[in-house]
């Protein structure tokens, strides 16, 4: 019988992917909480080059990084397809993740925890790459169209964490009058009945942030 | 009748990244070198948000990032697969791709062309990445295993760039007697026949790169 286990932890957006795609396939999984304090032998075996979550373990076999793993549950486990089936659609779909990966993730991450000049730059650079996901994202309910696919759950960042993040920061860098189509795919996320559930709670985030925001320190 | 064009430039890993994987495939193509002090208009259509080489156009339609066409080119063309037809193995492949990408790639570049604190910084970096990629080749003529895989493909640039690169910078941080496995795989590398026919001839990568490090910039 196939064993699937997924280290993670529960504030983490990229743990919260993989969780959506075994959950999309409706795949069985043990799901076992890292403490990133003091993180188990196990993750550190499974994953000795980024010690990071998430790690998903199949048959005894630790994957790393999100966006590998999902492509992974993909062509694994049968299901709603996770991206899309035409060769040229799933290049644009792998170009988004990359972009969120890279670009546009990062620096609304770094916004958030800056301060003056490095602040201003990550906020333009966020801007930019938020501009082109509200185009990306117009006239569709989901970036995979009628249904959620690889980019939405890439994209889960934007519809939860960084909105708590802003507040806190006291930046309003995503809203409905700056990127109305953006504020659209959000609302459709967050009033939709699995994706939903697959966010961490809002209250429990917020206290974690500002403990963050006080200390420094995520963990 | 499909119609392949890649727009490009000489010198850049990324671009011979995508000849190599459309050669492999003999699929046929229109090469378009770009001058990267003045971008053509074309290739800024085809890729507005990063305005950079590579872009596969694969009957009218775009593709951006290397690693995004290498892994459309292996979808849409028969011939010798690129990516290993496994699925785990296929996540062991990406999980590297994304390790020299993200990582030890980025270092080793920024290593020759920082100086100071910053060079000391990433060339640990650079050096701690080399050490997985020194294990994750042991025994295997080929990251692909015995013949070239997407991970050969991506890692091109430590093949040959990055060798001229740390020798006109004055480093020795790939070498055969700190890294023999790798060394051996560069070898491998620079007397296959398919391989070195990718590579920028040599004498004209080193005047640039020269005449990068007296100015300032590559192009």
């Amino acid at each position: 019988m196939s064993e699937v286990k997924l280290f993670g932890t529960w504030f983490s957006p990229f743990v919260r992917r993989v969780e959506m795609a075994l959950k999309l396939k409706g795949v069985e999984y043990e799901y076992i909480e890292e403490d990133l304090r003091n993180k188990s032998p196990l993750l550190l075996q499974h994953n000795p080059i980024h010690k990071k979550v998430p790690v998903l373990v199949h048959n005894g076999k630790p994957i790393a990084e999100s966006s590998v793993i999902l492509e992974y549950i993909d062509e694994v486990w049968k299901g709603p397809s996770i991206l899309p089936n035409d060769p040229f659609d799933r290049a644009m779909a792998r170009f988004w993740v990359k972009f969120i990966d890279d670009k546009c993730g990062p620096a609304a991450w770094r916004v958030c925890w800056s301060a003056g000049e490095e602040r201003e730059k990550a906020k333009e650079e966020a801007i930019e790459g938020l501009k082109f996901l509200e185009e990306e994202i117009e006239g569709k309910k989901f970036f995979g169209g009628d249904s959620i696919g690889v980019v939405d759950i890439v994209a889960n960042f934007f519809a939860h964490w960084f909105l708590i993040l802003q507040e806190l920061a006291g930046l309003e860098i995503l809203s409905e009058e700056k990127f109305p189509n953006l504020w659209k795919w959000v609302n459709e996320y967050c009033n939709d009945n699995f994706l939903k559930e697959n966010l961490p709670d809002k209250d429990k985030l917020t206290a974690s942030f500002k403990r963050a925001f006080a200390t420094g320190s995520l963990y």
